[in-house]
């Protein structure tokens, strides 16, 4: 039996959140190595496990994998969740990127100088991204395509990511959905699946928001 | 004979330029429509035509793709430049995510507020990362590999994409490769590929670094 994935990241969400969901969401158990000084990073990075110094980092299949988008590649594509030829794959990945974009607002934010927290993106501001420029666009893309998921009619990464992304901003906005009726029936149908029922129960690896203590690991990590 | 891509985008690099590189990589022929005005993105807006409402868009085989990265992946799998397994795939896909991460830094400097091009993220800084981060790995694969390419020994979307960056850093540090001699070797070869070296021609589709008319050009688009 292969051993089972190894995440290499604080513990808390960040980039990491939607590897957790991904690899949940496909069934697959793994385990998680949290760092939580600029010290444990240094023996990764003088070890060389890191191609570009940087975490998250997934060990999986003999590999170490770095870069959010290529660690959820791997895993889209091993898993059979990125679509059955290159127009699906197209697709889901277009819908991915564009939630990728959302979350990327999201997980940024506690990090940015107090000053642009206010301002230059606040939380208002990503909530109303997400009603008038993402929401919308998934609205339209369930109304057209007339299907259970976002591609084809099978359950693929971009449906994944879309609920993260659904339930981060709900915790901005409770009734963020009560203009898209398809997207709430959405996530019910999609929290209902096995695995993400699973992930979406207390005691699962799924990480909290972020609190002050995270960010201030985070920054004593990072050294910024 | 299929229509030739049609590219949507301001006159400059920005996230275009990469879409550029690797469709003339590739040898396919395209036509661009240049934004100059925030009224003509509005129209691609209002007629439906951009997914999540943002440039690049790309018109290429019946589709109206959106997202940088969505339009790589899809032109690199058609052209048969993102590796033969999922292994080669992933590698590539790796080299390229920090590729993009170093080119993101230098497309949005002339963006930033006056204040962080000078401190948060000024050129000094970029270069140093891309010496001390960036250059090293690549060095590091290409010796640890000791093929003509980053990946197998075929012609990649993550030689194209190293090209650029190379390119790029020594536009704002002409002896930035100095210390890497593979990397130098890798610079020369590349750019001898025939389509590459046609790309690097004056009268190319290839843009200018960004100057302070483009600046303000997608300042007006974009009105930020």
């Amino acid at each position: 039996m292969a051993a089972k994935p190894k995440l290499h990241y604080p513990n808390g969400r960040g980039r990491m959140e939607s590897v957790r969901w991904v690899l949940a969401a496909a069934g697959v158990e793994f385990d998680e190595e949290f760092l939580e000084t600029k010290e444990q990073l240094q023996k990764l990075q003088d070890g060389n496990h890191l191609l570009f110094q940087q975490v998250p980092m997934v060990e999986i299949d003999g590999m170490k994998l770095v870069q959010t988008r290529s660690i959820l590649h791997y895993i889209a594509e091993k898993h059979h969740l990125f679509g059955k030829d290159l127009k699906e794959r197209t697709l889901i990945d277009m819908y991915v990127e564009g939630t990728l974009d959302l979350l990327e607002l999201i997980i940024m934010h506690p990090f940015l100088k107090p000053d642009d927290q206010q301002k230059e993106v606040n939380l208002t501001l990503i909530v109303k991204k997400a009603k008038t420029r993402y929401f919308p666009a998934f609205e339209k893309i369930l109304n057209d395509h007339g299907e259970d998921f976002l591609v084809g009619n099978k359950f693929s990464w971009a449906d994944i990511q879309l609920l993260e992304a659904i339930l981060m901003v709900e915790e901005l906005d409770a009734s963020v959905l009560s203009h898209f009726p398809l997207l709430k029936a959405f996530k019910a149908r999609i929290s209902n699946i096995p695995t993400i029922k699973k992930f979406l129960q207390p005691g699962s690896p799924r990480k909290p928001p972020a609190d002050s203590h995270y960010v201030e690991v985070v920054r004593g990590i990072l050294q910024f």
